[in-house]
C-alpha cells in the first residue's frame, strides 16, 4: 500500500484554503501516516512534477499557515483534457503518483476541481491504479452543491458585511450623499452579496440588493433608487457581478472568456452607476473586488475551523478507504444552536453543478429575506486574532513561490 | 464667560474622527466643564440650528464611539463665504453660539476645515465675541502642514498595508498571473499609496508605486510593468489617483469639481490597465475605494489613541484661553522609540496648504526609498479589539441619524 499523500489546491483563493492544507498535514502527521507532499499551482504544477515535501513544516509554519489567505502552494485554472483524448496526461499523473508512492490525492478546490478529481479517479479506477482521490471543497462563492455551505464563504462573507456596514456609516455622513453602488463577486449565485443584509441587520446596510437569481430590470432599479433617494437624500446599493437583464445579457460593460467558457465580469457597478448619472443621480461605484477573498486579518473563525476540519476529515476517508467523493457539511440548528458534522458526497454530484440562492430567501420582489440571517450569521461567527509584525498580519510564504 | 463647548465634524470620514469627539467629549466630563454638544452635519448644521447635547451620552455609547468609523455627528464639505460678502451667515453662528453659550468651537477635518476655523476665529476677535476657535486635524490624506501626522492616516495606512499584503498573496496564486493595479486615494499626496511600502517590507506588496508627487510617464510605467513581468510573470502596481503626466493632466479618465474646486477623481486604474491590455497584458484594476477611510475593524491603536489625545488637548487649549489654532503632532523617535507630544500651531499656517512626500523619501526612479519605514510604521503600531454582535462590530449610532 502507498503510504504518503498528496495535496494540491485550485481555483480562485480563498482567506481559509490553507486552513484547509493545515488539517490535511496536521491530521496525516498526528495519525503517524506517510509524507505528505504538496503539489506547487495545483495540477498543473503536479503534470511538471513541480511538488514539495510538507510534512517537515516547523510548528511555527505550520501555524503561520492556518491563518494565511490566498493560495499558499499556488493555484492552476488548468482544465484537464478527457481521458480517451489525450491519455499521456492521465499516464504522466500516473507515473509521478507512483514515484511518489502516493496513496491518496487530496484536491482543494471548487466545482471545476471536483470536475478534475472525477477524471482522475475514473481513470484510476479504470486502470486498477491504488490511489485514491477525495476533494475538499473551498469556493468563497458557496455555490458547491451537496454541501450546506462551503469553506471560504463565512470569512468573505464576514468581510463583505463588515464592510458594508463601515460603508454604511461613511456614506451617511453628508445630507445629501450619493448613490453608490457596490460590486460584489458572484458570477452566477448571490451568495456573497447577500451577505450584506448582515450589515443591514446590524444597523447600517444597503437599501437595495440585487442577486443573480433574479433577472435585471434597470428601469424597476431606476424607481427603487428614486424611491429611497426621496426620503433619504442618499442610497447604497450591493450588487452581484453577475447580474443579467430578461434577455440574459450580462449587465457588466466587457466580457471575456477564461478556460471553463465562463464570463470574466467586472463593471457591473460602474455601468449602473453611469445609467444612475443619466438620471441626474450623483453616484460613486465601488468594488470591493480582490480583498473579499483574500481578507485574512477578518476571517470568520468558524469558516476557518470548518476548513481545518473539512482537511482533516479528508484525510481520515482516506484511511477508510473512500475514493471519488468530496468532503462536504451538513448544519443543524438545533434551537438555534448551530452544530455541524462532516460526510463524504459522489463527487459527481457536485462537479459543475451549481447551488443558487434557494427562492425560500429572496422576496417577491427581489430583495431579500430575514430567513436568509438563520442561514448566514453561524457561518460568520468567532473572530481570529492574527499576530502583526510590523503593521500587518504575520502570514507564512513557501520559499518555492516567489512574492 | 461661555462655559459650554460646541465641536462637530467636517470633510471625509476617517476611521478614527469619532475617537477625537470621544476625546474632546471625555475631557469637558473629567474636568466637570460645561455642556458639550455636537453640530449635525459639520458647519451646515449649525446654521441651520441642527445641533445635539452629547455631555449626556452614557458611557458604553461613548466606548462605542470611541472605536467607530464615519463621522457619527454628520459631515459636510460647506464652503463658508468670506464675511465681507455674507456678513448674515457669520451673524447666524455667532447668535447660534451666544444662544447656547459656546465659549469654544471645535472643528475637526481637514485643511478645508482649517479654512473655515480661521474665518470664523477671524470674525469673532474683529467682533469681539467672546468664542476660542480651536481645530483637531483629521485626514486619511496625511496632507495637512505643521503636524508630524494626522489622526486617521495611521489606521487608512494600516488598511492599506493589509490588503496590498493580502493581494500581493492573492495575485501569487497562478504561474502565469496579471498585471494588477491598485488605485489608492490620494488627490494631490501620495502618502495613503506609500503605505503600501509596509507589505513590500513584510515580504509581500507592490512591484511598483507611484505618486502625484512626481508626473507620471505612461511610456516609463508599460516599460517598468514589462521588466517586472518579464521574470515574475505577474506585477502588482500600487498608484495614487491623483497621478499626473508631465502637462499636469489628471490620469484618470473622468473628473468633475466639487465645491472647493477639487477634481472629484477616480479610474485611474481601470485607465492604466486599458493602456496596458494594448500592450497584451492581461490586467485587473482594483480600486480600494471607500473601505480604506472606515475600516474600523483594523484601527491601528496608535492611530486611534492619538486622535483621542488631540480631543483631549483640543479641550486643555480652550482652557488655557488659546483661538485661531489647531492640534497639532510632533512626534520624535528616540533611538527607535517613537514619541508624541502635542502643541497648538497658528491655523492659517494649515489652511489651505498642503504637505507632499518630502523628495527624501522618493527614488530618483519615482519608486519609495525604505527610510520611508522609518516614519510610517510606528503610525500603524497596535491593533484595537473590536466586539463583534452578529458577524460585523458593534458600532455607535446616533438616533438623529438615519442609517
Amino acid at each position: 500500500m502507498r503510504n504518503n499523500i498528496l495535496y494540491a489546491q485550485s481555483g480562485g483563493p480563498t482567506a481559509v484554503i490553507n486552513a484547509s492544507a493545515y488539517g490535511v498535514i496536521a491530521e496525516a502527521k498526528k495519525l503517524g501516516l506517510g509524507k505528505v507532499y504538496a503539489g506547487i499551482n495545483g495540477i498543473e504544477g503536479i503534470l511538471n512534477e513541480n511538488i514539495v515535501e510538507v510534512t517537515n513544516l516547523s510548528e511555527e509554519q505550520l501555524n503561520l499557515l492556518k491563518n494565511t489567505p490566498g493560495t499558499a502552494f499556488g493555484s492552476c485554472r488548468y482544465h484537464l483534457p478527457d481521458a480517451e483524448k489525450s491519455p499521456e496526461v492521465y499516464q504522466k499523473i500516473a507515473e509521478t503518483f507512483s514515484k511518489y508512492e502516493i496513496g491518496c490525492f487530496f484536491y482543494n478546490g471548487g466545482n471545476d476541481s471536483m470536475d478534475t478529481c472525477s477524471k482522475i479517479a475514473h481513470y484510476f479506477a479504470d486502470n486498477n491504479i491504488d490511489c485514491q482521490v477525495i476533494g475538499i471543497p473551498k469556493t468563497i462563492d458557496n455555490d458547491l452543491d451537496q454541501t450546506h455551505h462551503c469553506p471560504g464563504y463565512g470569512s468573505a462573507a464576514k468581510f463583505i458585511a463588515t464592510v458594508m456596514h463601515e460603508m454604511a456609516l461613511d456614506t451617511a455622513s453628508y445630507t445629501k450623499g450619493k448613490v453608490t453602488v457596490v460590486e460584489i463577486m458572484g458570477r452566477d449565485t448571490g451568495w456573497l452579496t447577500a451577505a450584506s443584509i448582515v450589515a443591514s441587520h446590524n444597523g447600517a446596510g444597503p437599501d437595495l440588493v440585487y442577486l443573480p437569481e433574479r433577472s435585471f430590470d434597470t428601469e424597476q432599479f431606476i424607481e427603487d433608487v428614486a424611491n429611497i433617494y426621496k426620503t433619504k437624500h442618499r442610497c447604497l446599493v450591493a450588487v452581484a457581478e453577475g447580474i443579467k437583464d430578461k434577455d440574459g445579457n450580462y449587465i457588466a460593460t466587457y466580457g471575456t472568456m477564461d478556460n471553463f467558457n465562463h464570463v470574466q465580469m467586472g463593471g457591473t457597478a460602474y455601468r449602473l452607476a453611469k445609467i444612475l448619472e443619466h438620471h441626474n443621480f450623483k453616484t460613486r461605484a465601488v468594488e470591493i473586488n480582490l480583498p473579499q477573498r483574500c481578507g485574512g486579518h477578518i476571517l470568520s473563525k468558524t469558516d476557518r475551523n470548518e476548513a481545518i476540519q473539512s482537511g482533516r476529515y479528508a484525510v481520515k476517508q482516506w484511511q477508510k478507504g473512500k475514493t471519488c467523493c468530496m468532503v462536504a457539511i451538513k448544519a443543524t440548528s438545533d434551537n438555534g444552536k448551530y452544530k455541524v458534522s462532516y460526510t463524504a458526497v459522489p463527487i459527481e454530484k457536485v462537479a459543475n453543478a451549481v447551488k443558487y440562492v434557494p427562492d425560500q430567501y429572496i422576496l417577491p420582489n427581489g430583495q431579500l429575506d430575514n430567513k436568509l440571517l438563520d442561514y448566514i450569521l453561524p457561518l460568520m461567527e468567532g473572530t481570529v486574532t492574527q499576530k502583526y509584525i510590523n503593521g500587518t498580519p504575520h502570514y507564512f510564504k513557501l520559499d518555492k513561490i516567489k512574492y
